[in-house]
């Protein structure tokens, strides 16, 4: 009801790309041109303000022709029903809580409301200027959280090794299983650090190279271990070492862990896929067989494939996104549709491109 | 009405897709599994009989989950209404053959009847099996075509370098205005060269260089002579030098031509805008600007741009297409759809991946 | 004394390179055509014989003009002191076994005499012919047996994998500081795989692409565990998980250990330059800072980083090699230095190719 | 004789990298530490004074440890005999006048001094601060104006674009075989355009991708036109089209021309072979056979290949060069043998780095 009083004259809901002209913001363009239910009526930039998108990337051309605009909050608001907010961490709080002040809805793409312990969040950013919405901030991981992300204001989105992480170990934390230090070897292309103009993500310094990087203090380590000590509920602790691959998109994580009990292969398939039964975007393999990022590259699917190794007493889960999609742009569409009450897979139904 | 007659219980076009698990193949499915108007039933694979589409390609489990099996014209016949063939060229021709005998309609991706002479056909393949189809197909770029295209049996779809040579040079040659040789410096991806398993094309040998091959002596060059001197109603000639470019997808074509007169920007412009004026995927940008292959990474579009050199005396045009979308699948697409007199964007209004 | 006599009229070691048009073999070209000591006097191909190196490398042409031959024993045997067999698995056996029983000194390159255990080798591999040779061969680590392999008419030389492993671990398991399992993370370009018309290492299936391989059932994990339990005197047991890198050369090993004793950054960086101390091409960075691939490409180097996360109870070591030169053909070569008591950086000088 | 009295007290040459951190300058940094004659006894940087040259770049650690400085020719000048200077461009000028008038031989590696008009180098970059000596300045490619390089004092080394271009053409412009434009389509990897932060040349960006760029107006066309022209004994033009390949080292040119008669293959190798007799650096492949980039890779060699096609009345050169090696650093290196008399391939024996 809320969304049919407050929509357009076409009946869609009016939506904000706030930040499009990132690789985030352009791939929520992407995604959300063929989203039969909204309307994109206000896009922002703060490098391009008065082109047209179609200027920028021309493949937007004839799918979205508005003008690029500053943010200002009271020019916006009354041309939006939602607003996806895809700006630099640390910069979206304010404009995100004066959206949410006004009564708009907000998915926001940055890291700024993911963490609920403002501690923890100064610890990693900085003192953060809005707790309140720290703490009423959902967070949107819908294969976790769909009830709350359903009824919530404001949702934060992932970050992209979170979901392949949490999304990869949830199942055998939520049961208690995982004994120990959870190790999270993960790999990434290099949108995950998006539109970039440091010399260490030119293309003659990433090309041909492979290398860890934040080795064990990244920020995306906090954001894991509450996740997956929700689920497990209790405090837990994991190591993440992120690496950077010569690629454009894509997440694989390779995580080893050690079992409270030892699980058969058939144990070990129905602890997942009962796990994941409702989710529509998360596909588990058969044992032995592993994901590969091409499997999902522009699609909003999680695969995740797992292997016990008896002798050594080791479970290894691979799990394999498209960074840009299930990563960012693809689960905040879906967050969206969770929000509205919409089919969870609207405009979210394309295939990987395949090689 | 023939496509009302044939088409299956629920009311869609029964379609085969002959050659599934080629690059061209899962291309074809990846955009076919989201065409409201079809419906696939026959997916055939010569490597990976008895498979499902899934266990080959996981993108496309849940999306399409046939059993792969042998081609056998009998068995094929009844569930289909319609036919693409992706198969290698020169053992497409018995089977295209064949199905046009029983009365399918047939959209050929190899290049087996793209050149209407069997001579010129014998020349750079071998001796043609069935020159009345040689004759009676038709040239499947729908841009030139559409016309012939609407009421064909047999549609030939057109070469990646051609498509990308022609609708970039064939306003001028319409207008006769090229003087002398049209110079062709085309680079292309690898996917160009399909599902390989050569040494040449692995990755140790294609990442991380740049080549020439078949330097003026390739395949396509007879088809572009072909497309061109009949657009120009007089023999033309061409030189052609494709290169190799380390990435999968895409097509650049740098053309050098002389004009019979001198002509302004916004003469060239007007010209190519007039010539393209009902074009669903040709986007002409303005003097001066150029396309990247990336503007077109997994669409259907065509962008060209060109630049007028007065003191040198030379047009340069540069087109850019995805080799395996508007350059292969995303074509054959578009040819079914003027086949059957659909909207020409049906199932092919993705916009590119970027980045 | 012994090469004295049996070199050539111009005093140097007459070598063969068999297999010297695989990756590896003209890796070893490009290094010996700069080594002052040796004079390489036959090269062998299957695929190439009768065409000269430079027709199949023309980076060689002009450096070594030899004709390829096949490998005929009697024909070899009198033309050469030396040989790298530089050949596939399971077929390098008889013909080492030849050349050592004709009085060569031998660095084979395959994986055929890196196993002392016969049954382990059958099991990974297949059933030994050579089991007396499987004993004497020394391998070829020369940060760990530099003396073995001064003496050994027959070096083992390790596999890519287990260079990087190994290096980086074996001060660990020296000291007996490793509490359980040893994770092995490993990522690797993708001339590993050698010279390959698979279509799994075709460019359009490893570009843009990241995906594990052999997961914890790869051959080189017996080779690592052999190595690193004669280090430490104990058997020892590690999961190795293997990932292909959209690269060409490199080799980038994440380990993870636990410790009996909490040591710091200071003992760790102590230990760890005290066991290289000698070693003219392992490098120990300062605690906390990490190498990268390109660190090392086209050089002999192994870089070693490392971190200790005291909260975590973890060691993170991670190490860099370049898998043609210190993985294959760097360490054969250095193996033949010290074979012949040179300097072991003789014909290894160059430094890494930036960027 | 000036040489040797102003060499150090090791009998070497004192040698300067001025830029020795960008692409440029550490690539002369490997070539420099494996070159005999000369010891290097001032790096200079701007970004990272103060740090060691292993500190930026761990593959020099061990091979050249000197400290970073800035650019106080006062404190150079008496540690120095000659210098290479890598700085870009504009800002060339002045410290490469001051070394020249303080009696500092230079090899300048910027544009600054390539172009003998000082309004043609105004009219591509801007006023020119020290015209006389852009009058003095040899033109660095060393296949055509050895005898002027080996008495200069100034050389300005070439473009890597004109290297590519110049060897492939100027044996046609010396025989003033060329009719009409000669027409240039040439491909670069990433590392041509520097160590550069800009999101343009950000891997996202440029990894599977291709484009033109300034497209006819790329200013080496005037640097082209200079010396082919000075070939040919007459002012010729030239259509200069660039293209950005994803890859970091190579470039490999495409030309097109027209001749003035027609030649056979055996007389066009004849005149390639006799323009190049005494050079060691190019070499003329058999007619019909292509360079790639990779043959070249990390090496000073440019390879030519052609095919003249009768029937279309063309001729078609394509040239293979390292951008860094042979368009940049090595030619740097070839320049300072000649201008010393050592022999001109001194410190660039290494083969190319395959694959």
């Amino acid at each position: 009801m809320a969304q049919a009083r407050s929509s357009g004259k076409r009946g869609k809901l009016r939506v904000a790309v706030l930040g499009a002209t990132g690789y985030t913001g352009v791939e929520l363009l992407r995604l959300l041109t063929r989203h039969p239910r909204i309307r994109i009526t206000v896009v922002s930039s703060q490098q391009f303000v008065g082109k047209r998108v179609g200027d920028v990337y021309p493949s937007l051309a004839e799918r979205c022709d508005l003008l690029l605009e500053p943010i200002e909050i009271a020019k916006i608001v009354p041309r939006i029903d939602f607003a996806f907010a895809a700006l630099p961490h640390e910069t979206s709080i304010d404009i995100v809580a004066a959206l949410i002040e006004r009564g708009k809805r907000v998915v926001d793409l940055s890291a700024d409301f993911r963490l609920h312990d403002p501690d923890i969040y100064a610890k990693w950013y900085r003192s953060h200027n809005a707790p309140h919405l720290l703490r009423e901030a959902v967070y949107g991981l819908p294969e976790i959280h769909y009830r709350q992300i359903a009824k919530a204001r404001l949702v934060a989105n992932p970050g992209c090794y979170p979901t392949a992480a949490v999304l990869g170990l949830a199942p055998l934390f939520a049961e208690r299983l995982v004994r120990g230090l959870a190790l999270i070897d993960a790999k990434s292309g290099t949108t995950g650090a998006g539109r970039s103009s440091s010399v260490e993500m030119s293309f003659s310094e990433v090309n041909e190279n492979f290398k860890a990087y934040n080795v064990g203090v990244h920020r995306h380590a906090p954001e894991i271990e509450q996740e997956l000590g929700e689920v497990s509920r209790a405090p837990i602790s994991v190591l993440f070492v992120p690496h950077l691959v010569p690629m454009n998109r894509g997440i694989l994580s390779t995580m080893y862990v050690e079992l409270e009990k030892s699980l058969g292969d058939d144990e070990l398939s129905a602890l997942y896929r009962n796990f994941y039964d409702r989710a529509s975007f998360v596909r588990v393999l058969s044992p032995g067989f592993f994901p590969q990022t091409k499997d999902v590259r522009g699609s909003n699917e999680c695969l995740i494939g797992f292997r016990w190794h008896a002798s050594l007493d080791r479970l290894i889960v691979i799990t394999a996104i498209d960074n840009l999609v299930k990563g960012a742009a693809g689960q905040a569409v879906q967050n969206m549709n969770l929000m509205y009450g919409w089919p969870e897979i609207e405009g979210l139904r394309g295939a990987a491109l395949i090689p």
